[in-house]
């Protein structure tokens, strides 16, 4: 049974038993024209859209359906995270291929409403279309945060210091693996695998460090560590000295990519898929800092500092002289 | 030139130099993780959001860029229009195939941008991500409305009278036109072309409309008028007698369909892409409603009422008996 065996009106119903119950906010939901919600009060609102594609940002061979929803979620998730908010409503839009079984389709949905629910964030609407090629999901995500409480890219000032939470370079050695390995992952790989395949966006962190106020920049990794430090560095007009031995590199990627002569630190850099915190934090509002991110239970790395020379540097005893002197280039999908 | 020959920072150039500047609401525009705007007072929100998808819902060989681009943010206003909402701002995601020509991407923004400009809807944000097959424009749309002030589709009661603006059956016989005749069109039948790639939504009008508290239901001919009059009458509980013989069917429409043996009525009320609106009224609004539509300068024209017996009807002389006695099914993408 594939999705082609059904009308478009069960598709939305099989959606719609797998939501939470719509919060009294929601006026009118799935169903209509359009939802209608009462915004939040006091509350400025942060939206943000993301899309992916099949063969473009996930594989169907070897990503299973409830990660390819899971991951159309965390993206747009990631993104209110580093704008430090609430999130609050998705809509959904979704171009299937006809072939699509039905059990998948089941599978995808049931990936990203679960992670809607664990992070309270509920489906308003969406559309459902047929696609004669890929499969694309394309969510819009909005979220609140108190007035002037949103981290933007370009606060980072001379001096304040960059951290960056949990670890970087374990998504993209996973998803070297997948693509690469038929056999199953060793522990530390499989560590890998999975936060590839179920990245976990910082939601709460994002949240806690927007409220107190400590943090002057904040972008998510999506594109990797390099492409944030080189966005945070541009659009606050600062410069940027990353100390490259302090990287907090999954020890599963390290292995991963030294075993096969690529530089940790680069491979790591340049990594998409980590949906980490980038962060940027004045000196005198360290403590107020690193409390907020106690309080959310993440890891937090001090990575580097702003600079008043505006170039990027990447530095230390884990830098190879030859890739030592150009910072690495971030992740595009065009060009 | 095509976009892969372009970054993909360099097309959100392109973009955004075709915008209207942002209004002071928008606190965060195009260029950060997230959008941040503040919202409008006292007013309820409206969120829609609507995909095309080249090879289902546009054809690139007859389609010119600007039309997919108009068509993109139309339907989307559409929406917003049934639900009687003032447009306010749009999220753009965008999947592009890698050998598009990058005139066609710039058309493709002007033509959307046009549209958004005339209707004072903002580009808050979107995403731009190659696409391994087809063209896809994702448009994410939120209007606002007074509380209380949306229109849906449950509200139609018993005798309330069922009213459509302009005129059905022109996109379809347009879009039959583009496909099946290389010769330029009659003046009529341009008239049906232009309507099928050029389409207008109804926003004032749902605008004014909504204002005057005169309409029970309201939604839009996205997949043709039966379609809209199912989907009223079953979420109203109520049924529906429409009178074949008061459809405003576009001529040309209707000389086309019969030139082809097809039943006009039937050919009219299935033909998707219209973008006029259904709207109920009770007998005792239908002179605030017929000011609003006045005010709102377009053609309305009652076609039927809404019944106690739960059941779809269409009678008239100009229903041939062996069509007469089952209501069109409307047109749907999946089944």
């Amino acid at each position: 049974v594939t999705v082609s065996d059904l009308t478009e009106r069960e598709l939305v119903a099989r959606i719609r038993e797998r939501l939470a119950p719509p919060p009294a906010w929601m006026l009118v939901g799935i169903g209509d024209d359009a939802a209608v919600v009462e915004p939040a009060r006091n509350r400025q609102e942060v939206l943000t859209v993301d899309a992916i594609v099949e063969g473009i940002h996930f594989d169907r061979r070897f990503t299973p359906p409830d990660a390819i929803g899971h991951r159309a979620l965390a993206v747009n998730l990631s993104d209110l995270a580093a704008m430090g908010a609430e999130p609050r409503l998705a809509l959904l839009s979704l171009a299937l291929p006809g072939t699509l079984p039905c059990d998948d389709f089941d599978r995808i949905v049931d990936g990203l409403t679960a992670l809607a629910k664990r992070h309270r964030i509920h489906v308003a609407g969406g559309n459902l279309t047929k696609s004669p090629g890929p499969l694309m999901l394309d969510v819009t995500a909005i979220g609140t945060v108190k007035p002037r409480g949103a981290l933007t890219r370009g606060g980072a000032r001379v001096r304040d210091e960059l951290y960056v939470t949990g670890t970087i370079g374990a998504a993209a050695a996973g998803l070297q693996h997948l693509r690469e390995v038929e056999e199953p992952a060793s522990e530390r790989m499989a560590l890998c695998v999975q936060r590839y395949l179920y990245p976990e966006p910082r939601v709460r962190t994002g949240l806690l460090v927007g409220r107190s106020r400590s943090a002057s920049a904040c972008m998510d990794l999506s594109d990797g560590l390099a492409d944030a430090v080189r966005q945070v560095a541009e659009t606050s007009g600062v410069g940027v000295h990353i100390d490259a031995d302090t990287l907090p590199i999954e020890p599963g990627a390290r292995d991963w990519f030294a075993a096969r002569g690529a530089d940790p630190c680069v491979s790591s850099m340049t990594g998409g898929d980590d949906y980490e915190l980038l962060l940027t934090v004045p000196p005198r509002r360290r403590r107020s800092f690193l409390a907020a991110a106690r309080v959310a239970g993440v890891a937090i790395t001090r990575i580097g500092v702003c600079t008043a020379e505006r170039e990027l540097q990447l530095r230390g005893a884990a830098v190879d002289s030859s890739s030592g002197a150009a910072f690495p280039q971030g992740f595009s999908h065009f060009r």
